[in-house]
């Protein structure tokens, strides 16, 4: 009776895919978590639901600690728990075709599949086009060199990574330019706020551009009232 | 006078983005690569390019050594120059909008952004869902555990990055199924011809599915004519 689609929506309205169109079309109506009133992500989840006549069902975020608890793997898992709980209340009372709309691609630092999971309904994912895609595509760059490597991590392990060893990285979920501690020489293309019209895009020598950087970031969260950036990073 | 427009084009039609399309349907014409008469690419590109009632123009392919030169970087560097002498003739003779339909996303394993850049005319990106992406949603994982890294790697470098320590990684490019030679407890997700109708799914203990994978690759190589592959390796 209910089964749950997990879509992956890009990171604009441009970079739905048909088979996404089709998908949420085809949804009875879409679960969303509200972060708030100013919550970017759902105004976007509303844009698209309106234009493909979908009823967006908005579920309030339970709180989530996000002081960096010691504990941090339990508090997400916690998290988890709570975000399933809420989600399952709605899906428990209006059976039927439950869409759940993710920015970029449910693949990349997204709890959305481990958090249905737990709804113990049938499900499946579609892939959209992720952040890092886009970071790449905007600086026209590989995100590797030719036949090499490229880690995708977080701005907490940068450090831990660069000490082991990699010279070539993505890193994401990073709200304190996390590249600025890094010793050496590096080259970094970095974005804000990808696939909105106040994006910002800087590319240089790491110690060229720190400042632009910070100047674009500060221009970004002002122009959108949120900013979210990635970057890629490469010893020169 | 010209342009390129390089565009992501996902793994199958319905993984076309909007943005995508529309790109594809302003150009002038499209140019790609003809691998041979049953090149499986290229096919995809047709069937998109009529769709949108687009013209290609299918430009043979440069040979390429593929029994793993010694001077390897050099051979790549070679191929790229042969691709954009090619297509630097075709742009020559016929200004205009000129697109590059990528398979996946041009952000990994892929040659286009740097052999357009050597024809020195302006150009942009769109990125596109990449088989990792697609990987991930059919086997309904993410591609890491919660905050941690991946490694996005090639086969030819696989046993280098476990002797490396890493314990979690996306393998592409890799004919020969590598994770086979590695010791240690893994398990594994992988996928072969993604997004095909025949396309083949294969998870669990890397130990006890060798031989389900094995045969899976076969049937779908026999069922399409040609494979292509790729897997998330985690240690157990
Ligand atoms: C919770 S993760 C979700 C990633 C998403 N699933 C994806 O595939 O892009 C959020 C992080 O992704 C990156 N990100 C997401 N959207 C972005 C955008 N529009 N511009 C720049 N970075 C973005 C940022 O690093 C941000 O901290
Ligand atoms: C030259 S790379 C191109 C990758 C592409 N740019 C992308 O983003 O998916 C080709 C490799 O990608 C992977 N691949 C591409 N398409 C695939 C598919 N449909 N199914 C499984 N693996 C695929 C395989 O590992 C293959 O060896």
């Amino acid at each position: 009776m209910t089964r749950v689609r997990i879509v992956g929506i890009g990171c604009h309205p441009g970079q739905l895919t048909l088979e996404a169109r089709e998908a949420i079309a085809g949804c009875d109506y879409v679960i969303a978590a509200d972060k708030g009133p100013d919550d970017p992500l759902l105004a976007l989840r509303r844009t698209i639901c309106a234009d493909l006549g979908v009823e967006l069902v908005a579920v309030p975020d339970p709180p989530r600690d996000r002081d960096d608890p010691a504990d941090y793997d339990g508090a997400v898992l916690d998290w988890h728990d709570a975000r399933a709980a809420a989600y399952g209340s709605v899906v428990a009372q209006r059976p039927g075709t439950v869409g759940f709309l993710v920015w970029g691609d449910p693949a990349f630092y997204d709890s959305t599949i481990r958090v249905v999971e737990r709804l113990g309904v049938p499900y499946d994912v579609l892939p959209g086009v992720s952040a890092l895609s886009l970071l790449a595509a905007r600086h026209r760059v590989v995100l590797h060199d030719v036949g090499r490597p490229v880690l995708v991590t977080t701005g907490r392990r940068l450090a831990v990574e660069v000490d082991a060893g990699h010279d070539n990285l993505v890193v994401m979920l990073d709200g304190r330019l996390q590249a600025t501690s890094l010793d050496g020489d590096w080259d970094i293309w970095w974005g804000a706020n990808l696939g909105s019209p106040h994006e910002e895009l800087v590319a240089g020598r790491l110690g060229d551009v720190v400042e632009d950087i910070r100047t674009a970031r500060a221009r970004a969260k002002a122009a959108d009232g949120w900013v979210m950036d990635t970057y890629l990073l490469r010893r020169h």
